[in-house]
């Protein structure tokens, strides 16, 4: 019984189909620059055929924003820069092209892994599984294929690459385990948003297992079990049987209200990160759009997307979601996510930094086109805008004071936008949070980003493992911010929405009802459980828990007392 | 009329002392390793002979405070890991002793002169006039001195060394203008420590100027005129005599009671970083000492300080405050701040990285040996042991939970130690501010620390000048922060001080009055001022501004509050 990390939840009992990338083991030497050059070419040009391949084989079988991925591989692959700087190396350098490879894209995965976001995430695995496959290519190494698969099995990998899950046949693959990676890494999100079980980050693995023998994964609470035992097998299936009712039992919940026992109402939301991810928010029975990040538009161009890119795309959201709302961030860029045509100054503490509302605020040459283009899409749907980083009511009156102003401009020019936009904010400084009553007099809505709030709230970054300890989504302080936000909203008839990970965790669900949350932003698979949630819940009884809670001194109390509800 | 910063209150209508250091223009230079290094060994050796004789001349002129500043001078030169560093450059790289010497000290200074702490901002400015006088030795090049001043006169200069600093002679010097600079840079602080008039970072003075002409330095507003008129000249002349009226009639409140015209009676407390700063206390009425930072005392050595100094440095201070209570924050490294002897990781986000009370808590082996410096040292006086950056009621726990394990220890090895020690915590995370009311039940006082409480607050560095604007000590949410942690406080019957530099600032001395604040810890230099300003208020008066304060919704609606209030 081998245990690793939940990523996916989930109980498949099949067997073993043993997936493993042969390591590269890449070192300098010195080369003819000419001669690696044109092996650069050749192994560029093999790459862009095995994608190309791929991606017919999955047309049909994949979702269109499943297929993206391998544009997004190809474009890795055309993209002048990354393949220059490679070039340039072996010029520069006289040395083998898988090494300067290597040594470009380690600079780029680095640079992308480093950011706390599940976008830029994605962004390092794609460059990873690309320069894999040209390294492959260069050094006349066969790579591993999941398009043989036939009938079902549990994948076992020492990790899944985006190409790998982007093959994954739902029919036969039951899920998969991975030696490395955490909740965060691209096999655990892919996992997610496939809704194929997982466990990862489960140590050493192929050693421990026969390709084709029985195996259990237990992607509820982690476990793995290879040649499991009658018994065992009995009670996992039993278990699989269990988790695929519950499943099913939550797709009726798809149209039903978010609504308690005792009547209150509240929405349910979906974050998403493209005009593509809307589809699965619809899908899982979301009632609107709790969090546009509209980064991705920024980083997926070589420049900075102009207002028609912008306005093509916030349309297709609006559309594609209308009646519902789509509470749309403004550009959340600098701290830890840079843009390669945007030079930012290095910073001693870039999340302390100049970034997102700071950054619009002083640059309104990048911020006024983005108003624009939201502007004039908010006619195809019900739009609000949310400004990200807000410190103080000044900041918030200067972002205004611009939309007012492009608002004036488009009048002039006789170009139509809806009279009925909302204006708000991200909640997630600890100044906004307190200084909430005075916010909710002048802006429509605050959504919550828990992620900043707690860690600027307890001073510790979260990325950073020696301090990780203090990130405490339940700690009272933080519940106390919470109240103060939600409390300040309401007191001037304005909602209060929470679009950080808290908002679809499980155990905080029955916190944040009880502190008056109005609308709870999440993955789009979360949605359908936070429903049946709400909706074994009563209200008035969360409201006592919660101010139980507020009155605790530490974390391990208020744990303690959410293990008293029964969701 | 040229202004400047404001750095050191007072008006002198003088004439012009120029101070020039010749610039130095040190490139690399191929050389013989051997002779670069006799060299660099003859410079050093000079170096230290002026240090010395500086030092002779300052003895019985100089309080011993001020003369360690020469031992410090003389500690750089004999510090094998500096002197090693050069030498090894001049070795590997065959280069000229002065080139070896800047990029080496380049590199010290540049890592402390980053670090947000007076203490360390003196170390960067000590190496810099060190290094300054060897490479003057290597080249050969003649230095400037002060001893030669015989009459009245305004310093103007570039900047001020320590050395020079160290060798004003108050007698003659009736005040100085630097060029760079601003109000935390060395020669600012120490015109404040020396009580001299100054204004810093006026740009171009040098060239403006003639050595004896006339001049006027008003450093209450910033003002500097050379060859003034007569008008002028009886101006200035009324206003430093007015001012100097003002600070003898301070004077008289040395010994008086810091308490509101109705009757609220408050502590005033001076903020030290070394023992012989108790004198500068003592001198200016400080009824305590509210922050003792001990990191001088990890700073100033090659290795971890004993127990054994740091009792002997803990006594002093006992003993010199005695009976007044003197406040000890345990070690506040990491950061920003590092110790040579200590590795500690390289950090995205230093200031919320691992430091203080985590490095502390993690690190119970650097953490004890302090405790029972503490521990040994409290029968001398009335101590009080402060911890940083305390997050959680957790972290509290555990660090009280040391003192006590440590109290156990003396008992069981028979030395004493007092049964009257307070137990408190800096709140500077906003964390710890809003569950004040749940700290206070464990802690037996606050001392708020605004530096850091607002720029975590306000998710803004400081230090990073394009959000500095964001580090607003009026924002009507750090006063609610303020409010929080002093009513959390006084619910259990607690008192609650701050340290930060808000504490002394005349302007927000009503606020924190009216905010019910109990300890006003500050420069030794402020406390008469501030008793006056207290003295000259109603508590009852001020509480009413506050509750107008704290339901501003910006900094700006703060500020014209106070703009009416008289003081």
């Amino acid at each position: 019984m081998i245990k690793g990390i939940a990523a996916s939840a989930g109980v498949a009992v099949s067997k073993v189909f043993k997936l493993s990338h042969p390591v590269l083991e890449i070192e300098q030497r010195s080369a003819n620059a000419d001669e690696e050059i044109t092996k650069l070419h050749n192994a560029v040009t093999e790459a862009q055929k095995d994608i190309e391949l791929i991606k017919q084989n999955a047309v049909g079988r994949l979702a269109d924003e499943e297929l993206a991925i391998f544009d997004a591989h190809l474009m890795v692959t055309q993209d002048p820069e990354f393949i220059g700087q490679v070039e340039a190396k072996i010029n520069d350098e006289s040395v083998n092209a898988e090494f300067a490879v290597k040594e470009i894209s380690d600079m780029f995965i680095g640079m992308f892994e480093s950011m706390d976001d599940p976008y830029f995430r994605e962004r390092a695995a794609d460059i990873k599984d690309v320069t894999y496959r040209i390294q492959c290519h260069v050094m006349g190494v066969q790579t591993a294929d999941l398009s043989s698969i036939s009938e079902e099995v549990v994948i076992v990998a020492e990790d899944l690459t985006p190409s790998d899950t982007a093959q994954l046949d739902r029919r036969y693959v039951r899920g998969f385990a991975t030696e490395i990676g955490g909740r965060t890494s691209h096999s655990a999100i892919m996992a997610r948003s496939l809704e194929i079980p997982a466990v990862v980050g489960a140590g050493a693995l192929l050693d421990k297992c026969e390709h084709g023998e029985a195996m259990i994964l237990d992607a509820i609470d982690g476990t793995i079990i290879f040649s499991p035992d009658a018994d065992q097998k009995k009670e996992y299936s039993a278990k699989a049987d269990k988790f695929a009712a519950h499943k099913e039992s939550l797709k009726v919940l798809k149209d039903a209200e978010s609504v308690t026992k005792d009547g209150r109402v509240v929405e349910l939301a979906g974050n998403i990160g493209t005009p593509n991810d809307v589809e699965s928010v619809l899908t899982n029975g979301g009632e609107a759009v709790g969090l546009y990040r509209t980064e991705f538009l920024y980083m997926d161009n070589s420049e900075l997307p102009s207002e028609e890119v912008q306005y093509e795309a916030y349309k297709k959201v609006l559309e594609a979601m209308a009646p519902g709302r789509v509470v749309v961030r403004t550009l959340d860029i600098g701290g830890d996510k840079e843009l390669p045509y945007l030079p930012l100054p290095e910073e001693m503490n870039p999340f302390l930094g100049y970034r997102a509302i700071r950054l619009c605020l002083d640059q309104p040459e990048i911020f006024r086109p983005q108003i624009r283009a939201l502007l004039r899409a908010s006619v195809f749907g019900k739009l609000s805008i949310m400004f990200p980083m807000i410190a103080t009511v000044q900041e918030f009156r200067d972002a205004k004071a611009i939309v007012e102003d492009e608002k004036k401009n488009l009048s002039k020019e006789g170009i139509a936008f809806s009279d009925d936009i909302e204006l708000g904010m991200m909640v997630e400084i600890p100044a906004a949070a307190i200084l909430a009553d005075q916010f909710a007099k002048e802006a429509d809505f605050f959504s919550i980003g828990t992620n900043d709030l707690i860690q600027y709230s307890m001073a510790a970054d979260r990325m950073n493992e020696q301090v990780s300890y203090l990130y405490q989504p339940y700690s009272p302080s933080i519940l106390r911010l919470v109240k103060m936000t939600i409390d300040g909203a309401h007191k001037e008839g304005k909602w209060c929405g929470m679009c950080g990970e808290m908002a679809g965790d499980e155990r905080a669900i029955p916190l944040l009802l009880g502190l008056g949350l109005d609308e709870f932003s999440m993955s789009a698979s979360s949605i359908l459980e936070a429903r049946r949630i709400i909706r074994d819940l009563s209200y008035a009884e969360m409201q006592e828990l919660t101010d139980k809670a507020l009155n605790c001194s530490t974390t391990e109390e208020v744990l303690e007392l959410l293990d008293n509800v029964n969701v």
